[in-house]
């Protein structure tokens, strides 16, 4: 098998059926059948059973899980999720409306983000969601909604703290942000929430994401609730509520490995059990994306060509970074590293010449991989892109010369297809 | 006004009335009333006639003129476009249908792209389009298509140059590309091309694209004529077209300097009077996106907040990389440079701070601008981002975080708005 994949977690929960990889006991050529074609996108609720699983096995059992539908708001993903996790985290009132419509709760929904239109801070207001206030202009702005709208707020106060994650994939915390206010300036914004249109719980603190590395999230918590026992001391009413963000990211390059839970999660245990806050009566929030459905999930394509050009060996396929803008390496990365790739239909088949997957837009970004050992592929072979269940479809410029969005698949029982519409689309 | 957008080209066809942008007689404040809010993308027809008008002005007469539509897709643009210019260029069967749903004419249209699917392919021959052919493995499917729906294929080959467009902002030819077939495989496959289903026609040879140097437009356009000189001595029927590309930039960062036109067109009218092709009968086409669009757009976003955060001021708008992922820096740049950004209701004002202007999206990645001189903003004012029009909506994220997408506005005779659906927006 492709050694690129090989170490992939998720293959824990992939099956290799005649060399065809499998879903939840559906092959690929079955699940391309169902999708009407490639590309598509599939999720595994199996992987994500798993890895709620291991959570709940290794995380304090106090501690809260929540699910950041930025990650992947498909209908069935999150509708899998409300059954499983404690709450979960929108940025944008389209979020909070799905996670309403999926049978998640408003009051275990926090909405964060540093721009929240009026219309939008209204409709969580009516619903009852926990808001994240992230300025002081904010927090007027919600205080006179409130008034007009006759109905308290129940808000945390979101901090950029004064420390960053370190090794992050993003840096969220520390330094100049846009997100929060500066824990500096937290005690006197405090102060203003002690006013009877505010119901405060609390706190949010996020320091960064994707974030391989258990010593440097140590670290992070450290700091965390160190921040937040310091700033509990200020605010208007006991702490309920602290959102520590999330930050574990999953392996996507060939070095990378999983964060280690173990210590990350005996370091929370033992925040939990200190005095004050938690010991106190706060409730605290793990708020997860990416680890929690990235793994879950898998993009799909068809070789459509294959062709030379001056000592390099292209594959070209139906999909590219018009659906999964992230393995085109064109969301937020650097240095281009390749997503792992492997021929789905040909999984037990060596490596045998180095490829590279170009999609077929006309621009020289729409590469899926770049120069990688494959086994040898011919057009209507499948093109699997791994660890593609968070920050896919939804991230990627899905009208980019107007080729028809791919459906997602939920390989649940009975197996599920959603169209997203377009109408920029074919 | 602001340094940074007093020089844009573009500025000749806007106004400022009583401080506020002005397009088409119509302020920005009555667009965003139009537009039912923001954010919303505006384009000016006047800028668009204006560009062609300079076009006409200055290239050969002879020469045609095409829409690269992937640039903007639109349908207004799309079919203002259609009465002004000499044919188009497409990279789907979706962007073929909406030249055919907009006035454009078939024949007239060229069909490139480096994986086209049977189904795209089979539209193509049915519409009477002209397939440039990028492999020997798609001229195979073409002639197996047409032997199933009694149709002859008219074709070009696109080539990949043996030379780059030197200092492009995206390079598309030269080396090994997915693009077109290799100069040197091309006399073998056009002995190939010799066959009753194919109509022969010529050659698409591009080599890059977002170039603003005259001449390294005209050093590509010396070898490019050359090359296609060369090649039509092998070509199985004498060329009757030579698709030359495009890539003639506009200027997006502050040390950036419209394209000199006169150079290059008159080196173009130099080939195009030489004996051999041109005056053998071959039509001379040259495709252009960016160039046509690119600065009869705008993208305005209204500032929800302003923030100080350790010495820096945010300016937080209800718009961002969702919309507009280029100005994000994440669409193939590899240095952040800010794209042209003013305060569209304050522009007689001068800039007296420094200031970064981040999007509603809670990831980092969301920044229009960073650190730029402005006049002082507040709540409510209006952001624009200027050269706009092209590889702007469509190359973006719409889904990312579920906001809704924003309307585009045609701000010709009457004001027209059309709104892109998206089942992922609130």
């Amino acid at each position: 098998m492709n050694p690129q994949v090989a170490h992939l977690p998720c293959m824990r929960h992939f099956e290799i059926t005649h060399g065809v990889l499998t879903l939840g006991g559906h092959p690929l050529t079955e699940l391309a059948d169902r999708a009407g074609g490639t590309p598509f996108y599939a999720y595994d609720p199996t992987a994500l059973d798993a890895r709620v699983g291991e959570l709940r096995t290794a995380l304090p059992p106090d501690l809260r899980l929540h699910y950041a539908v930025k990650a992947n708001p498909m209908p069935e993903v999150v509708r899998h999720l409300a059954r499983r996790v404690d709450g979960f985290d929108v940025a944008s009132l389209g979020e909070l409306q799905r996670v309403l419509e999926c049978g998640g709760a408003a009051a275990e929904t926090g909405f964060a983000g540093p721009g929240k239109r009026d219309p939008e801070l209204a409709a969580a207001l009516r619903a009852g969601a926990v808001i994240h206030l992230e300025s002081p202009g904010e927090a007027e702005r919600v205080r006179r909604l409130c008034a007009a709208l006759d109905r308290t707020a129940r808000v945390t106060l979101r901090i950029n703290p004064d420390f960053a994650l370190k090794g992050s994939g993003m840096r969220m915390g520390g330094g100049p942000q846009p997100f929060g206010v500066d824990a500096e300036q937290a005690p006197a914004l405090l102060r203003q929430l002690a006013d009877p249109a505010f119901d405060f719980l609390g706190f949010h603190i996020f320091a960064g994401s994707q974030n391989l590395q258990a010593n440097a999230l140590i670290a992070a918590h450290d700091r965390l609730f160190e921040l937040a026992h310091h700033l509990a001391a200020g605010a208007p009413e006991p702490v309920r509520l602290l959102n520590i963000g999330g930050g574990f990211g999953i392996p996507y390059f060939p070095h990378d490995r999983p964060v280690d839970l173990a210590p990350v999660a005996e370091n929370l245990a033992h925040w939990m059990e200190r005095p004050g806050l938690v010991r106190d009566g706060a409730r605290v929030v793990l708020e997860l994306g990416r680890y929690l459905v990235g793994e879950a999930g898998i993009y799909v394509t068809s070789v459509i060509d294959r062709k030379a050009s001056r000592g390099r060996t292209y594959l070209i396929t139906d999909g590219g970074l018009h659906h999964h803008l992230a393995a085109s390496g064109n969301l937020g990365q650097v240095i281009r590293k390749n997503y792992p790739v492997a021929v789905g239909n040909r999984m037990d088949e060596e490596a045998v010449e180095t490829a590279s997957v170009a999609g077929p837009l006309c621009t020289p970004l729409d590469l899926l991989a770049d120069d990688i050992p494959l086994p040898r592929a011919e057009p209507g072979d499948l093109i699997v892109v791994f660890q593609s269940g968070a920050y896919g479809l939804t991230a990627s410029p899905t009208g980019f010369l107007s080729h028809p969005p791919p459906p997602e698949l939920w390989v649940g029982d009975p197996v599920m297809a959603y169209n997203r519409t377009d109408d920029t689309s074919a």
